[in-house]
Parts: C-alpha cells; sequence; structure tokens
C-alpha cells in the first residue's frame, strides 16, 4: 500500500502542538464562561438551504454529504457541512427558542468545513470559536460594546503576538452609499471588503465596474481610508467628505459607542472594514496581529439584526457576536515556527523504573501522585538512569522520581534544574510554574491561566 | 420559511445537559492527561480508501463529500468523514511515526458519522471518547490491562449507572472455531456479536447458512455462553467443550492477564462478545450500563496488531484501545429523563441590577469576582427584585448579589438556602459543592471532578 499523504487544508499537529491547542480551548471555555456564556455545540451538519446564499463566495465552498451507497430516495441528500458557527447558531435558537432565556450568550468551539483553494492560511478543515449574545425582539446595543470588549480580553490572554481590533458599522457605509446614490449597497460592500487584498488600486476598477462615477468612487476609497481609535477624529474624517445621509449618523454613533465600551488603543475604527457575508447589518469587527497583518483577520464578527429570526418564521431575533479562528492563528504561528511548546507530554513526573519486578511499586507510586492532581507517568521498561531521563527530558516532563525501597527514601530529580532531592511521596507538591516555558517569537513564556 | 425541524439522528442539547457534556469531556481529558495519554485531534474526513472495508457494516454507513459546485477535476471526490477514531489514529500514527515516541498513549475526542437508519441509541452523528496505546513492533499485553483497568476508573468517575466490562479474546474464539475445522472465522465472529441483540435463536440459523455442522453450533453456542470474573471457572469451562488448539491456550493465558490486571467485580470474561470489526486481533471488550443492557454496549475497544503498520507500509505497529460512547450514554441518559442537570448557567452569581445607572458598577462587582475565577452574571435589565431572582433560579445560579453603596455594604443571598447576609467584595468565595446537584435516576449527585 503506498505512504499515507497528509491532505492538503487539513491541518493536523504534533502531540505538542495539541496539546497547546488544547490548553487554549480549556482557556477560553473557562473564560467565556466566568463572563455567563453558555456553551453550545451543534451538529455539523445542516440542510443545504439553511447553508445556502449566505453571502460573498460561501456557496461554492460548501460541502455536501452523500451516502456511499445512497439510494435516491434516502432523504441524504440535501444535508451539507456547515462553513460557519453563526448560521448553525441563528437555526438552532430558532429552533430551540421556547427552551431559551433571552438575551442568551452561548460560546461554541466546533470545526467548520469550506471548500477553498487551499493556500496559506486558507483550510478547508478548521476550528472557530465563537461567542454570540442573542436577544428577542431587541438586543442592547450595548452588547456589540460588550463582545468586542470580550474578543479583545480573550485575544490578550492567549500565547500570541498582540492583537488590534478594527471596528466599524455597516450602517455608516450604507448611508455613505445611499448619499451617494447607489442602490446595490452589498456590491460595494464587497468590493471595498478586498481592500486589504488588493489595495485601492484593486478595488477603483471593481467600483467603476458597477457603474460608479470617479467622484463616487474616489470619495469610497477616501473614506475607506479612515482609521482611528479617537471616535472624534473619525466623525471629522466622515463628514469632510461632504456626504449626508441619516444611516450615517445613526452608524457614526453606534460607532461611537461601541469604541467608548470596549476603549483601549487596540481598538479602532476602520472603515474599509465591510466583511463579505450578508447578514451583517450594523457593527463589524475584524482582529489582526499587530506585525502579522499579512495573513488577514485572525478573528471577526458583528451584528446580525434578522439571521435567526428570518429562519423560523417568529419574531426577530438580532444577535452580536465574533468567532477566532484558532486553526488560522495556530496554523501560522505552528508553521512559522513562531509559537513552540517544549513540552511533548502532559505529564510532570516521571516516575523511573528500576526493573520489571518494581512495576508495580512505580504504579502505586504514580497512583499516588495521580490522586493529587499531578499528571505522572511510568517509564515503559527497563533501562539505565539516564536513557529514562533522557527519554523524560525529550518529552518535556520536568521531574524524574527515583523509587525508594520505602516510603521514606524517594528521591526527585529537576531535570531543567539539574538539582536531586530527597522527597516525601504523601506530600510532595510541583509548584503550579514547574513547567517549560512556551516558546513566543524567541521569548519565553508562562503558561499563564493555560494549565 | 417553514419552521426549522430538527434532524433525525443528529442529536443536538438543551443548554443544561451541554453544560454537563461539556464538564464530563473536560474531567476525561483530564483525567486521561493525568494518565500520561496525550490529546490528538485528526481531521474530520479521511481519503475513501482508507475508511474502506473495515468490517462489518461499516462501508454502507460512510458519508462522502462533494463540493456544491465541485468540476469533476478538482479532487475532491474520494473524501469521505470517518466513522470511528481507531482508524484516522492508526492513519495518523503511520503518517506521523518518525515525529513519535513510542509507546503513544493517546486520547481523542471527537465526532464521528455513520450514515445508519437512525433509532433509539444509534445516531448519524455522534462524540466518541477513545484512549489508545500503541508501540512499534511489539506492545506489552500489560497495557490491554491498563486500558481496561482505566476505562473501569473513568466510567467510574462520571455521573452514570454504574457499568459492567465484559471481556473476550478473539484468539480465544478463533482457537475454538479453528479446532472445530472452521476456515471462515470472520463470519462466524459477526454471527456470534448479534447474540446479544437476536440471542441464541437468532445465531443459530446464521450459524447453519455458514454450513456448520449441528454439533460445531451447539459448541459454539455452549462456549458464547459462558461468563464469570473468576478466570479459574472460565479455563475450566472452555477447556469443557472438548475443543483443542494451540490459540485457545494463548487466548485464555491473555484473557487470564487482562482480567488479573483489571480484576473488578464489575469486570467479567464474556466470550460472546466478538466485536464486528475486521481489525481486532486479541483483547476485546465492551461496557454495559447496568440496568440499561437493552440500549446495548456504551463502550468497547480492543487490541488490533496489524491496523497501523498495514497503511503505511513500515513494520507493524500493534496497539489497544477502548472508545467511549458519550453521545449514546448522554443521549440515552437525557432522553429518558434519568440525568438531570439543574444548572442552566455556568455562573454562580447573579449581580442584582439596581437600576441602568448602577450598570456601571455592578459590572465592576462581576469583574471583580471573575478575577477570582467566580462565574458571575450582572441581570441585563431594570425589574424588580423578585423577577431579577426568580431568573437567577431558573437559570441555576446559587447566588444573588444585592450590590452595596460601598465596598463594605454589599449582600448575598442564597437562593437555596434562602438565607441572606452582609458580604465582603474583597474576600468572598463560594465553596466549590456551592452548586446545584445533578440528579441520576432520582438521587442527588454533587459534580465530583465535574467542576
Amino acid at each position: 500500500m503506498a505512504r499515507i499523504q497528509p491532505l492538503s487544508g487539513f491541518p493536523e499537529w504534533l502531540p505538542e502542538q495539541e496539546l497547546l491547542q488544547q490548553r487554549v480551548i480549556r482557556h477560553l471555555s473557562t473564560w467565556f464562561e466566568r463572563h455567563g456564556f453558555q456553551a453550545l455545540t451543534t451538529r455539523a451538519v445542516e440542510p443545504l438551504s439553511v447553508l445556502a446564499s449566505k453571502g460573498a463566495d460561501t456557496d461554492k465552498e460548501i460541502y455536501v454529504l452523500r451516502r456511499l451507497h445512497a439510494t435516491d430516495e434516502d432523504g441524504d441528500s440535501g444535508l451539507a457541512l456547515h462553513f460557519d458557527l453563526t448560521v448553525p447558531f441563528a437555526r438552532y435558537v430558532s429552533e430551540r427558542r421556547g427552551d431559551l432565556f433571552f438575551p442568551w450568550k452561548r460560546y461554541q468551539i466546533q470545526k467548520v468545513w469550506r471548500g477553498e483553494r487551499p493556500q496559506q492560511g486558507r483550510y478547508r478543515e478548521f476550528l472557530q470559536c465563537d461567542i454570540d449574545v442573542i436577544g428577542e425582539q431587541t438586543l442592547s446595543l450595548r452588547y456589540d460594546g460588550e463582545v468586542v470588549r470580550m474578543l479583545r480580553d480573550a485575544l490578550a490572554t492567549l500565547p500570541i503576538p498582540p492583537v488590534v481590533l478594527l471596528v466599524n458599522n455597516r450602517k455608516l457605509l450604507e448611508g455613505l452609499y445611499r448619499g451617494l446614490g447607489i442602490e446595490d449597497i452589498i456590491s460595494v460592500l464587497r468590493a471595498v471588503d478586498k481592500r486589504n487584498k488588493i489595495g485601492d488600486k484593486g478595488v477603483a476598477p471593481l467600483l467603476s465596474e458597477l457603474g460608479l462615477a470617479d467622484d463616487a468612487v474616489s470619495t469610497i476609497l477616501k473614506a475607506a481610508a479612515i482609521e482611528d481609535s479617537d471616535p472624534d477624529v473619525v466623525e471629522a474624517a466622515v463628514r469632510a467628505l461632504g456626504v449626508s445621509h441619516p444611516l450615517i449618523d445613526e452608524g457614526l454613533a453606534e460607532l461611537r459607542e461601541v469604541l467608548e465600551m470596549s476603549g483601549a488603543d487596540n481598538v479602532r475604527a476602520a472603515l474599509h472594514i465591510a466583511r463579505g457575508l450578508d447578514y451583517y447589518t450594523g457593527t463589524v469587527v475584524e482582529g489582526m496581529m499587530v506585525g502579522h497583518e499579512h495573513i488577514g483577520s485572525i478573528a471577526s464578527g458583528g451584528r446580525y439584526e434578522n439571521l435567526a429570526g428570518s429562519m423560523g418564521g417568529g419574531p426577530q431575533l438580532p444577535g452580536v457576536g465574533v468567532s477566532i479562528g484558532l486553526t488560522r492563528i495556530l496554523g501560522y504561528l505552528y508553521g512559522a515556527k513562531l509559537l513552540i511548546n517544549q513540552r511533548r507530554s502532559p505529564c510532570q513526573v516521571m516516575v523511573l523504573l528500576p526493573s520489571e519486578d518494581d512495576r508495580a511499586a512505580c504504579e502505586n507510586i504514580a497512583q499516588t501522585l495521580r490522586s493529587r492532581g499531578i499528571a505522572t507517568e511510568v517509564y515503559h521498561r527497563k533501562a539505565g538512569w539516564g536513557k529514562q531521563m533522557k527519554h523524560a527530558s525529550r518529552l518535556g516532563i520536568r521531574y524524574a522520581w527515583f523509587p525508594g525501597n520505602d516510603e521514606k527514601s524517594h528521591e526527585i530529580k529537576d531535570l531543567i534544574a539539574g538539582e536531586q532531592a530527597d522527597v516525601d511521596l504523601a506530600t510532595w507538591m510541583p509548584s503550579s510554574d514547574d513547567t517549560l516555558p512556551l516558546i513566543l517569537d524567541g521569548e519565553e513564556l508562562s503558561w499563564q491561566g493555560l494549565r
């Protein structure tokens, strides 16, 4: 049989990379729950009718399912894998609205699938981490600010480069475009959304193709260049464009409130942020890693007034949420060797094995340590001390445990400090910092809340 | 638009059910890591060639993928969703063997998909939780015992009914069948594997159809009825069948060792356990919930000598592992209302909101509590105290926090005990038992390690 090859666009990590990913997931879950967000897992599969026509290029990226030996009548046709977590969330809410309490805050960490052409930073299967708040009939703008602030704070606790959040408001853009006499708003939004990739020089001809006059194109590009963390500066720049429409005032007011609520140097208004998905109606946000902007946004989201309600036919269920692209972040940092986890094993202690006859005694030592919450492994076969310790070091295990002949004669060696000392099996505890540091861009980093 | 309907076979939980599921997953992950098992996540998708022909009825249950707007040449054809975690694990190991240290212990908690006809306890999408140990060239039988013991201990820590593990050995069965002159071993194994569902009366005609004489059928059914936790009793019963073959001796010796290593009243040899999958070669195990055997096995696994090696073409990579059917367990217990979580919210504290003007102060209280690890929510709008506390109770939040005018004048009400008292914002901590109990089959259960 031929050697198995990786599938392009379907990433998998090595054990030390996966260990870190799991710690990040656990940390984010705990963080979200601490702020009152409830866990949700939706099925990976939706009826195609729920997924289709959500905007931009999503349709052509949808993976549909078929049973290998399917007959035409068995009804599996029309099922497809979800491409994000917002649409399934909205569908779940509209299906279960009677069982939920609103406003409902939920987090959701799951894989999604997109049949994209695989390239740097683009995956066909990847992990998304979403938080959303959804209301019944109305949802205060304050949640837009809360969600942006949660995103800022959650990203700040991760072992990744600093992040800047760029915020905009769809109403502001729509007001500008309507004020310019444009009717096909979505097409203009989609063209402007490409600015980061293709620049003004790439966007301008796209706008001209839509039939816009040069003056309008120029104003749109001038607007798209506005970027500042001070709402007064943003408002002055927008007013200076000389366009007026009620939605401009509404959008500016909303943008100001979100900036003020989430206020920090690394949260800025940026009027080129448009987001390709059709369902956004107000606030939109994207996050970039500072110094690594070329990989594109690593988090994004916004406000959607009509998504959930439109599915169930009941009253409106407005929502606002953001999504963190865990796989995009980790895939890039791992791939560029910017983030290195030296711990391959979850264990802090390796109990060394003097001989096969000592196995039961060694297992008892391990069980004693485990009962106190200390992750512990017993070396798997008879070998010299040196070989056993070298193996522990390779796995990133910090402590080698030398079993004693009785309860009192145990010794422990710190494989980093190189120190060996007597130890009491009944009481020894490692400190929570007794693990090998992460390395981010050459700097050593503690595991902080990731343990 | 029509009302959204659930998809049969693709279960989703309510928030309180999901909260418990997430705690179970977190608990199992921590438990496995404490015993030296490393996390692995594999892609959900495999080449069809890797998944096909793994035995029993798996082929017809495979879901293949196709891009919605696929052209014939874009190479996505031939991809399918995995139906278990053992095959992807074996593929991963054979692909990455140069980066791994053996014996490698890994755990993996992921969804799998099977296009089965949906029925009680059968799902099309469900969560599996696997542990496996894999060796290079050889793997000590001791790991069979370790894995069975881990399964027993892990299940004992979950809020589910008691579990019995039934262990058998494929070599023992093969030896018996070969000793009876049978050559098509797999077909006989598959027939015997149906005994739990269709009984001896159903299995007998299947065996006769395979061309077996009545004597052989009778001996096979007599063997299948052997079940005991004492290896001596099992061996005596096997010898009394009057069949001899070297594999019988080998299988009995292995079965004895596994029973002795995992020894406990709830681990028994049961010679009707055969497992439908072709890749098992020695130990096989199935777990049932006592009193709920009618839903079938809720955990299963075994030893596979040739699975991983056969994929990469390199030397053999023997493995042994077990899989816990989390969705089957929770789906049944939730559906039958045997397991009820009264906590809908992850929060322990609801900060009450005196007026909209107090929101910033209330958020500050919440942030202070969160910074000490206490999950806290602020009530979402102005309402009477009674209404706010009733909402907290409905969410299963135990404490209502009455904000004071200064740091010293806060009060807290325990909504279960009904007691209200002054509280110091700077120091108050709930005890870890301050949550509503789970209810299992009418009995109150603490959250134990599930917090």
